[in-house]
């Protein structure tokens, strides 16, 4: 069954978002306040006529499921009234763009009280600013000079309330978040099908959006890495234009489509003729076991810190018994930090509206290194939906300073290092939900290395003109 | 022979741009000038740690070829000296995005003097100050507070010296302009390849994004308009996710792709099935004739505003044919405006490095509503690039005022009109460049409905997975 099936004929739940954010954040509150935020609006690119893309502020988006710019939201928790207010008509753009949504369809359309019109805002802030105070949380400033002196200045303790309600996902956003993952794995097999017989970085950015548009998802929440042999060590590389080397043959992809505002992260690595060589092969399989590990320790109350920390102490386990580390304790190599030189990353992030969702309270000034990336600092909770994305990359750049520095050069067998730059690296990444014992995986793509290569295999052996298509 | 291969080795040509636009400003000037211009730099959305996509300063590139967020450039025109400044090296970013270009990189790439960086930028623009006005045309003050002390405000001669410049292309732009058109000719022809199987607007939208990628155009200038039936009504229709009736069978495509910031700017229209509707076909040939005539009317003075006129008189004349306007005088017909209800948008407007590019001195408070949305309003010249694009809707909205006034409802046989409104609207869209005694049509893929026909019959025949890959 489609994840789209469990919430057919229902409406985004932004009253019950409302409600939830009104009840965190009354807890420190000794006055009754009301909510306004401002949704994105069109704006043009400077000196043209030409607009920029739009993205929906997503706290917006959380209080109302609406992504028509211009819009605006206001709940009064008193009356527990949940009111969207839409641009008002301009005449003149419907030859341009059409009939724009009624206040009839979108009330049907969206989960609010009333709909009003943005030429009825003024007055219906005033109103309301008269009983309670008014939280504004975006730039309605921007907007209308005479209603930013009604409106209070952002507040954090608000912004705090937004963020550890959007970090817990109910099941409406669940089953968008589900879909969006649906849509990637479609993708990434794709792409695993299509590219074996391409001979460029961006024909992997060809399928891999073709798929998604053809699945109805526009946008993506970030730009797609497509990346073949050593670029695979730049970790968010997106040029996406390089020849692929045949004799280098690996290929790393991380992209992930949006949905309804939501996002999937995904990445997928394999060998673009089939045949792993040995060396990829072996990262591969370090980087598996990596994600595999981590995930067993997963569930609610688990310390994240602790879990991306594991991650590091397997990758050197595994070099150890590679010959890449010169044997000595895993406790010295830990505490040497040479291991973020290989895995530089954080473990996994939280995943939502945003590609690093609110919530995760980084600290990006730690003086661990290993820690220093990680974006989720905190204890895991049911209902957070994280990524889980080992890595392993051999890049000259960050490797300099251990390569180096002889207190760590010492520990490194630069002659069996060398056999592996080539690979470039290897990141395997999965979104998980976690549950009350542990965790869903939304993410179905294979990464199993028999069966990535039975995929490529497979796709070869067909003719060219079968590779598109397969959704 | 491709349109790049006459511009192989060579740069793009920044110095001789800055020279040309010096030459244009200077007309008016008694005193010494420098330009400072800055380029786009990557900025963050807010509320999260995602870049919006870029989209380089045109101005900027004009004078500079550069496309790297976050530099600058300053021309001398004293010593004829064109500096580019790019940003500082920022070491924790080559962990996530890979070593920039290099200072020798730059200098072998881009046509200037010297390449310095960005902390180098307050004591050059300090140096050159003290010896000339300096002009700036960016937001360097969102830059550096410091140097914005010393830079002029924002200079309206100067940009129009910009723009009078970018409006003439030289060889250089118009190989560029060219391979963007060829890009696109190649996607639309896939689009009328892979369409007739398909069955929803957003597979239109994902074939022309494939073909475009797979040919390293990343970008196009403007959301491509992909249609069916009634939707072909509404001018800037973006939604592309209806889907396609197969009983209003009439698509319409309005995409293309960039090249170096360089624009195309294509639109074809075409039966899925292959087969015309008589409809659609009487409709098509309408349009083809607008674009025929006004075609023949295109040289070197002529006036644009005359050349759209003469299309109102085309459409004029072949609607009293079809009986949709009832037999009055051409005249009477013209001058109450009643074509503008069916063709209301402008018959083209120039094309550079912006969809609607500079230069055009477009009136859009004109008083006849059949001018008020040209976007050029000047006598052609040679170099000019401009685009060609005639239509013909049916859009209720539109007509609505005209069918509500008794003063020019009576020239309107509804019942004959009754007969259109499923086929929506055909726009035909080729890109011209004005030549020493005529035009020369960058836009190469076929318009004529036979050999659409057969385009799209021909790929009926073949088996679905051949659709793919035409490039």
């Amino acid at each position: 069954m489609s994840a789209l099936a469990a919430i057919h004929g229902k409406k985004y739940p932004a009253k019950d978002h409302a409600r939830r954010v009104f009840h965190h954040y009354s807890k420190n509150l000794n006055h009754e306040c009301a909510f306004f935020i401002s949704g994105e609006n069109l704006e043009l690119y400077d000196y043209c006529d030409q607009t920029k893309p739009l993205r929906q502020n997503r706290y917006f988006y959380y209080l109302s499921g609406c992504d028509i710019p211009g819009s605006h939201v206001l709940y009064v928790p008193k009356t527990d009234q949940l009111t969207l207010f839409l641009p008002d008509l301009d005449e003149e753009d419907v030859m341009w763009s059409g009939l724009p949504l009624s206040r009839e369809d979108a009330l049907a359309k969206f989960d609010v009280d009333d709909v009003q019109f943005a030429s009825d805002l003024k007055a219906s802030i005033e109103e309301v600013s008269k009983k309670v105070e008014v939280i504004e949380t975006t730039d309605i400033n921007k907007w209308n000079e005479d209603v930013r002196l009604l409106i209070r200045e952002n507040n954090p303790v608000f912004f705090e309330a937004l963020d550890e309600c959007r970090m817990i996902k109910d099941d409406y956003e669940i089953a968008l978040m589900k879909h969006a993952a649906h849509i990637t794995d479609n993708c990434h097999l794709a792409v695993m099908r299509a590219v074996p017989i391409e001979h460029n970085e961006t024909h992997i950015h060809a399928e891999f959006m073709y798929h998604a548009l053809r699945q109805h998802s526009k946008q993506q929440l970030y730009d797609p890495i497509c990346c073949a042999g050593p670029n695979c060590s730049t970790l968010h590389y997106v040029k996406n234009d390089d020849e692929i080397d045949p004799t280098r043959r690996s290929i790393l992809i991380d992209a992930g489509a949006e949905w309804s505002c939501y996002a999937s992260d995904v990445t997928r690595c394999f060998p673009i003729n089939g045949d792993w060589t040995k060396e990829h092969l072996e990262i591969y399989n370090i980087v598996l076991k990596m994600q595999q590990v981590t995930m067993s320790m997963i569930r609610p109350g688990a310390s994240w810190d602790e879990i991306h920390l594991e991650a590091h102490r397997v990758l050197i386990r595994e070099f150890i018994k590679l010959g890449i580390f010169k044997e000595f304790s895993e406790k010295e190599l830990f505490e040497l930090n040479i291991s973020a030189g290989f895995f530089p990353h954080g473990l996994g992030h939280l995943l939502g509206m945003d590609t690093h969702d609110v919530g995760g309270r980084p600290n990006y000034e730690d003086p661990d290194p290993k820690l220093r990336y990680l974006r989720l600092r905190r204890d895991l909770q049911e209902g957070m939906v994280l990524t889980d994305e080992p890595g392993v990359y051999f890049s000259p750049f960050l490797l300099k300073d251990i390569l180096k520095n002889p207190a760590t050069s010492k520990y490194i067998d630069t002659d069996v290092l060398d056999r592996y730059y080539y690979v470039g690296g290897v990141r395997i990444e999965d979104d998980l939900l976690i549950t009350t014992d542990g965790f869903e995986n939304f993410t179905k793509i294979t990464s199993d290395p028999k069966e990535i290569s039975r995929i490529v295999n497979e796709a070869l052996k067909k003719d060219a003109s079968d590779f598109h298509n397969v959704v």
